[in-house]
Protein backbone atom coordinates (compact mmCIF):
# COMPACT_ATOMS: atom_id res chain seq x y z
CA UNK A 1 0.00 0.00 0.00
CA UNK A 2 3.38 2.41 0.40
CA UNK A 3 3.83 3.14 -2.84
CA UNK A 4 0.55 2.47 -4.50
CA UNK A 5 -0.27 5.90 -1.45
CA UNK A 6 3.09 7.38 -2.86
CA UNK A 7 1.64 6.73 -6.16
CA UNK A 8 -1.62 8.45 -5.42
CA UNK A 9 -0.57 11.41 -3.84
CA UNK A 10 2.44 12.16 -7.19
CA UNK A 11 -0.90 11.74 -9.26
CA UNK A 12 -2.50 14.13 -7.30
CA UNK A 13 0.46 16.77 -7.12
CA UNK A 14 0.35 16.32 -10.71
CA UNK A 15 -3.45 16.79 -11.57
CA UNK A 16 -3.49 19.79 -9.11
CA UNK A 17 -0.59 21.63 -10.32
CA UNK A 18 -2.26 21.07 -14.04
CA UNK A 19 -5.34 22.45 -12.85
CA UNK A 20 -3.27 25.77 -11.57
CA UNK A 21 -1.66 25.64 -14.92
CA UNK A 22 -5.04 25.83 -16.31
CA UNK A 23 -6.72 28.54 -14.07
CA UNK A 24 -3.60 30.60 -14.64
CA UNK A 25 -3.64 29.96 -18.50
CA UNK A 26 -7.24 31.30 -18.57
CA UNK A 27 -7.10 34.11 -16.15
CA UNK A 28 -3.95 35.13 -18.75
CA UNK A 29 -6.29 34.44 -22.07
CA UNK A 30 -9.29 36.62 -20.46
CA UNK A 31 -6.92 39.34 -19.24
CA UNK A 32 -5.61 39.67 -22.97
CA UNK A 33 -8.79 39.63 -24.54
CA UNK A 34 -9.29 42.21 -22.11
CA UNK A 35 -6.46 43.91 -23.02
CA UNK A 36 -7.36 43.59 -27.10
CA UNK A 37 -11.10 44.55 -27.16
CA UNK A 38 -11.34 48.52 -27.88
CA UNK A 39 -12.72 50.56 -25.31
CA UNK A 40 -16.60 51.48 -26.38
CA UNK A 41 -18.80 53.50 -23.80
CA UNK A 42 -20.98 56.54 -23.57
CA UNK A 43 -21.47 58.24 -20.49
CA UNK A 44 -24.62 60.65 -19.90
CA UNK A 45 -24.50 63.48 -17.19
CA UNK A 46 -25.84 64.78 -15.00
CA UNK A 47 -23.70 62.57 -12.70
CA UNK A 48 -24.51 61.95 -8.95
CA UNK A 49 -21.67 64.37 -6.98
CA UNK A 50 -19.43 61.80 -5.52
CA UNK A 51 -15.23 61.00 -4.17
CA UNK A 52 -12.30 60.41 -6.64
CA UNK A 53 -10.25 60.40 -3.48
CA UNK A 54 -9.93 56.68 -3.61
CA UNK A 55 -9.09 57.06 -7.18
CA UNK A 56 -6.91 59.84 -6.88
CA UNK A 57 -4.82 57.76 -3.98
CA UNK A 58 -4.14 54.67 -6.36
CA UNK A 59 -3.38 56.34 -9.09
CA UNK A 60 -0.37 58.69 -6.79
CA UNK A 61 0.41 55.70 -5.27
CA UNK A 62 -0.49 51.93 -6.85
CA UNK A 63 -1.23 49.08 -4.54
CA UNK A 64 -1.33 51.00 -1.17
CA UNK A 65 -3.76 50.89 1.31
CA UNK A 66 -6.70 53.67 0.33
CA UNK A 67 -6.81 56.04 3.50
CA UNK A 68 -10.86 56.17 4.22
CA UNK A 69 -11.89 59.90 2.93
CA UNK A 70 -13.60 61.54 5.85
CA UNK A 71 -16.08 63.24 3.27
CA UNK A 72 -19.89 62.28 3.02
CA UNK A 73 -19.96 61.79 -0.79
CA UNK A 74 -20.60 57.95 -1.78
CA UNK A 75 -17.45 56.49 -4.18
CA UNK A 76 -19.46 54.41 -6.55
CA UNK A 77 -19.71 53.97 -9.86
CA UNK A 78 -20.79 57.29 -11.40
CA UNK A 79 -20.34 59.19 -14.81
CA UNK A 80 -17.60 61.37 -13.11
CA UNK A 81 -15.73 58.48 -11.48
CA UNK A 82 -16.26 56.61 -14.80
CA UNK A 83 -14.90 59.89 -16.50
CA UNK A 84 -11.84 60.01 -14.00
CA UNK A 85 -10.91 56.23 -14.16
CA UNK A 86 -10.47 56.48 -17.92
CA UNK A 87 -8.17 59.70 -17.50
CA UNK A 88 -5.70 58.45 -15.16
CA UNK A 89 -5.73 55.73 -17.14
CA UNK A 90 -3.05 57.52 -19.07
CA UNK A 91 0.75 56.27 -19.26
CA UNK A 92 2.53 58.96 -21.56
CA UNK A 93 0.24 61.03 -22.86
CA UNK A 94 -2.51 63.36 -22.46
CA UNK A 95 -4.43 65.82 -24.70
CA UNK A 96 -7.19 68.14 -23.86
CA UNK A 97 -8.93 70.38 -26.01
CA UNK A 98 -11.97 72.21 -23.41
CA UNK A 99 -13.43 75.12 -24.69
CA UNK A 100 -14.10 75.11 -20.15
CA UNK A 101 -12.36 73.95 -17.73
CA UNK A 102 -13.28 74.90 -14.01
CA UNK A 103 -13.70 71.31 -12.42
CA UNK A 104 -11.68 70.73 -9.17
CA UNK A 105 -12.02 67.21 -9.64
CA UNK A 106 -10.90 66.74 -12.94
CA UNK A 107 -7.87 69.62 -12.43
CA UNK A 108 -6.47 67.50 -9.80
CA UNK A 109 -6.44 64.37 -11.73
CA UNK A 110 -4.72 66.08 -14.37
CA UNK A 111 -2.27 67.52 -12.26
CA UNK A 112 -1.35 63.85 -10.96
CA UNK A 113 -0.74 62.65 -14.26
CA UNK A 114 1.66 65.57 -15.05
CA UNK A 115 3.70 65.02 -11.55
CA UNK A 116 3.35 61.05 -12.57
CA UNK A 117 5.51 62.08 -15.83
CA UNK A 118 2.77 61.69 -18.13
CA UNK A 119 3.09 64.58 -21.28
CA UNK A 120 0.16 66.86 -20.91
CA UNK A 121 -1.01 69.58 -23.41
CA UNK A 122 -3.96 71.58 -22.67
CA UNK A 123 -5.85 74.09 -25.46
CA UNK A 124 -8.16 76.37 -24.54
CA UNK A 125 -10.52 79.24 -24.95
CA UNK A 126 -9.20 82.74 -24.76
CA UNK A 127 -12.38 84.14 -22.82
CA UNK A 128 -13.22 81.31 -21.15
CA UNK A 129 -9.87 80.63 -19.14
CA UNK A 130 -10.08 83.71 -17.28
CA UNK A 131 -13.56 83.23 -16.18
CA UNK A 132 -14.02 82.83 -11.91
CA UNK A 133 -13.65 79.37 -11.12
CA UNK A 134 -11.15 78.57 -14.21
CA UNK A 135 -8.67 75.97 -13.50
CA UNK A 136 -5.83 76.95 -16.23
CA UNK A 137 -3.99 79.53 -14.00
CA UNK A 138 -3.76 76.59 -11.42
CA UNK A 139 -2.75 73.68 -13.70
CA UNK A 140 -0.29 76.74 -15.53
CA UNK A 141 1.23 77.09 -12.16
CA UNK A 142 1.72 73.52 -11.96
CA UNK A 143 4.05 73.57 -14.78
CA UNK A 144 1.84 72.34 -17.18
CA UNK A 145 1.63 73.31 -20.65
CA UNK A 146 -0.86 76.12 -22.08
CA UNK A 147 -2.46 77.04 -25.19
CA UNK A 148 -4.94 79.14 -26.34
CA UNK A 149 -6.72 80.98 -29.37
CA UNK A 150 -6.63 84.68 -30.32
CA UNK A 151 -10.09 84.87 -32.33
CA UNK A 152 -13.43 86.00 -31.93
CA UNK A 153 -14.84 82.62 -32.12
CA UNK A 154 -14.59 80.09 -29.22
CA UNK A 155 -12.39 77.54 -29.47
CA UNK A 156 -15.03 74.74 -28.49
CA UNK A 157 -14.16 71.65 -28.59
CA UNK A 158 -14.31 69.26 -25.62
CA UNK A 159 -12.35 66.22 -26.25
CA UNK A 160 -8.87 64.51 -24.65
CA UNK A 161 -7.09 62.22 -25.97
CA UNK A 162 -5.38 59.51 -23.84
CA UNK A 163 -1.73 58.15 -24.57
CA UNK A 164 -2.46 58.75 -28.61
CA UNK A 165 -4.94 55.71 -28.27
CA UNK A 166 -8.37 56.44 -26.68
CA UNK A 167 -10.77 59.20 -28.10
CA UNK A 168 -13.34 60.93 -24.86
CA UNK A 169 -15.17 63.54 -26.18
CA UNK A 170 -19.17 65.19 -26.21
CA UNK A 171 -20.87 68.00 -25.05
CA UNK A 172 -19.24 68.24 -22.06
CA UNK A 173 -17.61 70.95 -20.78
CA UNK A 174 -15.27 69.83 -17.45
CA UNK A 175 -17.31 72.17 -15.05
CA UNK A 176 -18.65 70.88 -11.90
CA UNK A 177 -22.13 72.77 -12.95
CA UNK A 178 -22.18 70.89 -16.86
CA UNK A 179 -21.25 67.44 -14.42
CA UNK A 180 -23.76 67.75 -12.01
CA UNK A 181 -26.30 69.91 -13.24
CA UNK A 182 -26.97 69.17 -17.26
CA UNK A 183 -27.38 66.81 -19.23
CA UNK A 184 -24.64 66.11 -21.45
CA UNK A 185 -22.78 62.93 -23.13
CA UNK A 186 -19.38 61.76 -23.39
CA UNK A 187 -18.00 59.34 -25.59
CA UNK A 188 -15.21 57.01 -25.21
CA UNK A 189 -13.90 55.36 -28.40
CA UNK A 190 -10.74 53.20 -28.79
CA UNK A 191 -10.68 53.46 -32.66
CA UNK A 192 -7.58 54.55 -34.87
CA UNK A 193 -9.54 56.32 -37.19
CA UNK A 194 -11.42 58.35 -34.88
CA UNK A 195 -8.49 58.87 -32.74
CA UNK A 196 -6.30 60.00 -35.77
CA UNK A 197 -8.87 62.72 -37.17
CA UNK A 198 -8.94 64.05 -33.44
CA UNK A 199 -5.41 63.91 -32.92
CA UNK A 200 -4.32 65.77 -35.80
CA UNK A 201 -6.80 68.35 -35.39
CA UNK A 202 -5.19 68.49 -31.65
CA UNK A 203 -1.58 68.66 -33.55
CA UNK A 204 -3.13 71.69 -35.99
CA UNK A 205 -4.77 74.17 -33.38
CA UNK A 206 -1.64 73.20 -30.82
CA UNK A 207 0.81 74.39 -33.81
CA UNK A 208 -1.72 77.64 -34.51
CA UNK A 209 -1.70 78.91 -31.17
CA UNK A 210 1.75 78.40 -30.65
CA UNK A 211 2.62 81.65 -28.60
CA UNK A 212 5.61 82.77 -30.95
CA UNK A 213 2.75 83.17 -33.51
CA UNK A 214 0.38 85.67 -31.44
CA UNK A 215 -0.11 88.57 -33.25
CA UNK A 216 -0.05 92.09 -31.24
CA UNK A 217 -1.84 95.06 -32.31
CA UNK A 218 -0.07 98.29 -31.39
CA UNK B 1 -22.57 33.83 -95.65
CA UNK B 2 -26.40 34.06 -94.63
CA UNK B 3 -26.56 31.56 -91.71
CA UNK B 4 -23.17 32.90 -91.11
CA UNK B 5 -23.92 36.09 -90.41
CA UNK B 6 -27.38 35.61 -88.52
CA UNK B 7 -25.01 33.17 -86.26
CA UNK B 8 -22.69 36.15 -85.37
CA UNK B 9 -24.96 38.02 -85.37
CA UNK B 10 -27.02 36.28 -82.92
CA UNK B 11 -22.95 35.60 -80.95
CA UNK B 12 -22.62 39.18 -80.86
CA UNK B 13 -26.38 39.94 -78.90
CA UNK B 14 -25.65 37.43 -76.47
CA UNK B 15 -22.13 38.84 -76.01
CA UNK B 16 -23.61 42.31 -75.24
CA UNK B 17 -26.39 40.90 -73.13
CA UNK B 18 -23.87 39.26 -71.20
CA UNK B 19 -21.40 42.12 -70.76
CA UNK B 20 -24.35 44.35 -70.16
CA UNK B 21 -25.70 41.70 -67.04
CA UNK B 22 -22.02 41.66 -65.50
CA UNK B 23 -21.92 45.75 -66.10
CA UNK B 24 -25.40 45.30 -63.86
CA UNK B 25 -24.00 43.33 -61.18
CA UNK B 26 -20.82 45.00 -60.38
CA UNK B 27 -23.00 48.27 -60.10
CA UNK B 28 -25.02 45.77 -57.68
CA UNK B 29 -22.60 44.65 -56.03
CA UNK B 30 -20.83 48.18 -55.41
CA UNK B 31 -24.12 49.35 -54.60
CA UNK B 32 -24.75 46.99 -51.89
CA UNK B 33 -21.75 47.08 -50.38
CA UNK B 34 -21.76 50.84 -50.32
CA UNK B 35 -24.99 50.36 -48.28
CA UNK B 36 -23.70 47.60 -45.94
CA UNK B 37 -20.86 49.56 -45.21
CA UNK B 38 -21.43 51.85 -42.16
CA UNK B 39 -20.87 55.48 -42.07
CA UNK B 40 -17.87 56.56 -40.29
CA UNK B 41 -16.94 60.62 -40.76
CA UNK B 42 -15.59 63.24 -38.98
CA UNK B 43 -16.31 66.82 -39.41
CA UNK B 44 -14.57 69.90 -38.14
CA UNK B 45 -15.51 72.82 -38.03
CA UNK B 46 -15.56 76.00 -39.02
CA UNK B 47 -17.23 75.31 -42.21
CA UNK B 48 -16.84 77.77 -45.03
CA UNK B 49 -19.88 79.69 -45.79
CA UNK B 50 -21.82 77.95 -48.46
CA UNK B 51 -25.01 77.39 -50.60
CA UNK B 52 -27.13 74.46 -49.99
CA UNK B 53 -29.97 75.51 -52.25
CA UNK B 54 -28.84 72.49 -54.74
CA UNK B 55 -28.77 70.08 -51.66
CA UNK B 56 -32.21 71.49 -50.35
CA UNK B 57 -34.20 71.25 -54.11
CA UNK B 58 -32.66 67.75 -54.82
CA UNK B 59 -34.00 66.98 -51.42
CA UNK B 60 -37.47 68.40 -51.90
CA UNK B 61 -37.97 67.52 -56.00
CA UNK B 62 -35.13 64.92 -56.28
CA UNK B 63 -34.40 64.03 -60.10
CA UNK B 64 -35.80 67.60 -60.93
CA UNK B 65 -32.82 69.28 -62.64
CA UNK B 66 -31.28 72.11 -60.08
CA UNK B 67 -31.81 76.23 -61.16
CA UNK B 68 -29.13 77.79 -60.05
CA UNK B 69 -28.91 80.24 -56.92
CA UNK B 70 -28.22 84.08 -57.64
CA UNK B 71 -26.20 84.06 -54.45
CA UNK B 72 -22.34 84.61 -54.42
CA UNK B 73 -21.39 81.58 -52.02
CA UNK B 74 -20.09 78.94 -53.33
CA UNK B 75 -21.74 74.89 -52.99
CA UNK B 76 -19.36 73.12 -52.55
CA UNK B 77 -17.61 70.25 -50.03
CA UNK B 78 -17.91 71.64 -46.72
CA UNK B 79 -18.72 70.62 -43.33
CA UNK B 80 -22.08 72.34 -43.30
CA UNK B 81 -23.00 71.01 -46.46
CA UNK B 82 -21.72 67.77 -45.31
CA UNK B 83 -23.85 67.75 -42.47
CA UNK B 84 -26.91 68.61 -44.16
CA UNK B 85 -26.25 65.63 -46.56
CA UNK B 86 -26.21 63.34 -43.84
CA UNK B 87 -29.53 65.26 -42.50
CA UNK B 88 -31.63 65.21 -45.82
CA UNK B 89 -30.74 61.08 -45.78
CA UNK B 90 -33.80 60.71 -43.48
CA UNK B 91 -36.64 58.81 -44.62
CA UNK B 92 -38.79 57.76 -41.86
CA UNK B 93 -37.35 59.75 -38.32
CA UNK B 94 -35.21 62.53 -37.40
CA UNK B 95 -34.54 62.94 -33.50
CA UNK B 96 -33.38 66.29 -32.41
CA UNK B 97 -32.00 66.86 -29.30
CA UNK B 98 -30.25 70.33 -29.41
CA UNK B 99 -29.38 72.77 -26.92
CA UNK B 100 -29.35 75.74 -29.16
CA UNK B 101 -30.91 76.05 -32.42
CA UNK B 102 -30.62 79.47 -34.50
CA UNK B 103 -29.36 78.13 -37.93
CA UNK B 104 -31.97 79.25 -40.51
CA UNK B 105 -30.32 76.71 -43.18
CA UNK B 106 -30.30 73.94 -40.96
CA UNK B 107 -33.83 74.80 -40.15
CA UNK B 108 -34.81 74.76 -43.35
CA UNK B 109 -33.54 71.31 -43.59
CA UNK B 110 -35.42 70.11 -40.96
CA UNK B 111 -38.59 71.62 -42.13
CA UNK B 112 -38.53 69.53 -45.42
CA UNK B 113 -38.20 67.05 -44.26
CA UNK B 114 -41.20 67.55 -41.98
CA UNK B 115 -43.20 68.20 -45.00
CA UNK B 116 -41.57 64.78 -46.97
CA UNK B 117 -43.11 63.01 -43.91
CA UNK B 118 -40.55 62.01 -41.84
CA UNK B 119 -41.42 62.36 -38.22
CA UNK B 120 -39.11 65.01 -36.64
CA UNK B 121 -39.09 65.33 -32.97
CA UNK B 122 -36.82 68.46 -31.57
CA UNK B 123 -35.99 68.33 -27.86
CA UNK B 124 -34.63 71.49 -26.70
CA UNK B 125 -33.36 73.59 -23.39
CA UNK B 126 -35.77 76.12 -22.50
CA UNK B 127 -33.71 79.08 -21.47
CA UNK B 128 -32.25 78.82 -25.27
CA UNK B 129 -34.98 78.69 -27.51
CA UNK B 130 -36.50 82.22 -26.54
CA UNK B 131 -33.48 84.03 -27.44
CA UNK B 132 -33.20 86.15 -30.54
CA UNK B 133 -32.69 83.97 -33.65
CA UNK B 134 -34.05 80.86 -32.54
CA UNK B 135 -35.61 78.47 -35.06
CA UNK B 136 -38.21 76.65 -32.29
CA UNK B 137 -40.76 78.87 -33.06
CA UNK B 138 -40.76 78.78 -36.70
CA UNK B 139 -40.26 74.57 -36.67
CA UNK B 140 -43.36 74.69 -34.01
CA UNK B 141 -45.26 76.99 -36.54
CA UNK B 142 -44.66 74.59 -39.18
CA UNK B 143 -46.17 71.60 -37.07
CA UNK B 144 -43.09 69.77 -35.73
CA UNK B 145 -43.29 68.82 -32.14
CA UNK B 146 -41.01 70.24 -29.68
CA UNK B 147 -40.25 69.46 -25.90
CA UNK B 148 -38.12 71.63 -23.29
CA UNK B 149 -36.53 71.05 -20.24
CA UNK B 150 -38.29 73.09 -16.94
CA UNK B 151 -34.67 72.71 -14.66
CA UNK B 152 -31.85 74.82 -14.06
CA UNK B 153 -29.63 72.43 -15.59
CA UNK B 154 -29.11 72.87 -19.13
CA UNK B 155 -30.28 70.40 -21.83
CA UNK B 156 -26.86 70.22 -23.24
CA UNK B 157 -26.60 67.71 -25.67
CA UNK B 158 -25.90 68.08 -29.31
CA UNK B 159 -27.33 65.22 -31.47
CA UNK B 160 -28.96 64.12 -34.40
CA UNK B 161 -30.48 60.41 -35.04
CA UNK B 162 -31.22 59.78 -38.26
CA UNK B 163 -33.46 56.63 -38.73
CA UNK B 164 -32.85 55.17 -35.61
CA UNK B 165 -29.56 54.03 -37.32
CA UNK B 166 -26.89 56.88 -37.68
CA UNK B 167 -25.79 59.31 -34.81
CA UNK B 168 -24.54 62.10 -35.35
CA UNK B 169 -23.17 64.14 -32.31
CA UNK B 170 -20.65 66.29 -31.04
CA UNK B 171 -19.90 70.13 -29.95
CA UNK B 172 -21.51 71.89 -32.54
CA UNK B 173 -24.55 73.87 -31.59
CA UNK B 174 -26.70 74.41 -34.42
CA UNK B 175 -26.11 78.49 -35.06
CA UNK B 176 -24.18 80.18 -37.87
CA UNK B 177 -22.09 81.39 -35.07
CA UNK B 178 -20.73 78.13 -34.41
CA UNK B 179 -20.91 77.12 -37.73
CA UNK B 180 -18.87 80.05 -39.04
CA UNK B 181 -16.40 80.63 -36.37
CA UNK B 182 -15.94 77.91 -33.80
CA UNK B 183 -13.53 75.24 -33.50
CA UNK B 184 -15.82 72.42 -33.35
CA UNK B 185 -16.15 69.19 -33.87
CA UNK B 186 -19.18 66.53 -34.76
CA UNK B 187 -18.89 62.84 -35.27
CA UNK B 188 -21.25 60.64 -37.81
CA UNK B 189 -21.49 56.97 -36.76
CA UNK B 190 -23.63 54.11 -38.21
CA UNK B 191 -23.09 51.94 -35.34
CA UNK B 192 -25.87 49.72 -33.09
CA UNK B 193 -24.50 49.89 -29.95
CA UNK B 194 -23.52 53.73 -30.05
CA UNK B 195 -26.81 54.52 -31.93
CA UNK B 196 -28.85 52.67 -29.36
CA UNK B 197 -27.49 54.38 -26.26
CA UNK B 198 -28.52 57.86 -27.48
CA UNK B 199 -31.80 57.06 -28.66
CA UNK B 200 -32.64 55.39 -25.27
CA UNK B 201 -31.30 58.63 -23.56
CA UNK B 202 -33.85 60.66 -26.35
CA UNK B 203 -36.92 58.28 -25.39
CA UNK B 204 -35.94 59.13 -21.56
CA UNK B 205 -35.59 62.62 -22.01
CA UNK B 206 -38.56 62.86 -24.37
CA UNK B 207 -40.94 61.36 -22.04
CA UNK B 208 -39.10 63.15 -18.94
CA UNK B 209 -40.50 66.59 -20.86
CA UNK B 210 -43.98 65.32 -21.73
CA UNK B 211 -45.96 69.20 -21.36
CA UNK B 212 -48.15 66.11 -19.60
CA UNK B 213 -45.81 66.25 -16.63
CA UNK B 214 -45.46 69.64 -16.22
CA UNK B 215 -45.17 71.05 -12.97
CA UNK B 216 -46.74 74.51 -11.72
CA UNK B 217 -46.18 76.50 -9.12
CA UNK B 218 -48.33 79.48 -8.09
Amino acid sequence: AGPGRAMRAAGAARGAALAAAAVTAVALAVAAWRRARPVREVLFFPSQPCCIEALLAEAAEPGEPARPCPCPLPSGDTALSRLVRRLLSARRSLDLCLFSFSCPQLARAVQLLHRRGVRVRLVTDAQYMGLHGSQIGRLRRAGIQVRHDQHSGYMHHKFAIVDRRMLITGSLNWTTQAIQSNRENVLVVEDAEYVKAFQDEFERIWEEYNPASYIFFP
